[in-house]
């Protein structure tokens, strides 16, 4: 899918086709913020006035560029997931035995559905650790993209969550429900925080 | 580069490459945001359910697509907008007649690099309203798509605006930077308040 062109993917996603679903568009956004954040960077590299900060810089690129791929391949698996799910919509529910294997196996389907949307959130809060990190000790006229970028992370870390609340509300284990929740909102907070720092300070800098 | 895959768009994005910049980048989470709420309207129209809203979907399906073609077109005209701005930054400044010359084209060039990101924003807003009048009459099995489609229309107005912000500080024509202002504010207000109302309904929802 990440092979089709940006335009043939803008349709896909439009269609009435329900996959690729929220979470993948999400990841989609993640993947821009993350490039966002390596094309500041790369434009911050081998500038005099940003000498003292090129090593940190230089760790920073090779990590995003690493987040970038996996927010990439998260589209991919996103929609893996939610066909998944699909399938199991299809299967028969005729006998008594046919429906729990059916209940079983759509109880797997949405607990992968729900730790896909979980992963965007990590990767979009590790981007967002960086841009923290790099915030002040990059080049300046780039201010802008580093401001698009913030909201861009932001926009994937809570759509990932909008599709990790949805999954959650079919599963049955309350146990796996309220560790992925737990876990899902601490990264909203750490995320959410991280991007409206970021996002204040370009703000003040313009 | 819209003919590009979103592979090797993602790729360019995160080069040393200043373009395409934060409004290109904001063009393509805005017709993200676009698509996807096409997708929601897709999955509403033929159902029983939602048959008194249907004509009011048709018509909002053909609107909404035709912004996400534009906000498609908005991604190379931004880049082509950025792009002018560094060719006059190569121009020579060696005469006084040189420096002036560069200053005019300079001034020209930065006011089309304002009125592109404004176009941006007002797409987006658009696609806002159309949102904000199919709220509740579209299928409720997609509102988590319904919540990363105002998402990304959010963050496409909120970069839109950054960019619209930085390219004004160049402009040295007070009206012109009032009357863009000004219209950029409206927009941004108006924008945020529809996508703030899109996402609440959507997480009462859920």
């Amino acid at each position: 899918m990440v092979e089709s062109s940006v335009e043939h993917f803008l349709d896909i996603l439009a269609s009435k086709e329900p996959a690729p679903g929220g979470g993948a568009a999400s990841a989609l956004v993640g993947a821009v913020g993350a490039a966002f954040l390596s094309m500041v960077a790369n434009l911050t590299v081998g500038k005099e006035k940003y000498k003292e900060s090129e090593a940190m810089i230089e760790e920073l690129l090779k990590k995003v560029s690493m987040f970038q791929k996996e927010l990439t391949d998260l589209i991919e698996e996103d929609t893996n997931a939610f066909n998944k799910v699909s399938e199991v919509l299809k299967m028969p529910k005729n006998t008594e035995a046919e429906k729990a294997k059916r209940k079983e196996k759509m109880q797997e389907a949405l607990k992968y559905a729900t730790q896909v949307p979980v992963g965007i959130m990590e990767k979009t809060v590790e981007v967002l650790r960086l841009h923290e990190r790099a915030l002040g000790r990059t080049n300046q006229s780039a201010l802008s993209d580093t401001g698009v970028s913030a909201l861009c992370l932001k926009t994937a870390l809570e759509g990932a969550w909008l599709n990790v609340k949805v999954n959650l509300t079919g599963i049955t284990d309350k146990d796996f429900v309220k560790t992925q929740e737990e876990k899902a909102q601490k990264l909203l907070d750490e995320g959410t925080m991280l991007a409206d720092k970021v996002y204040k300070a370009v703000l003040q800098g313009l």
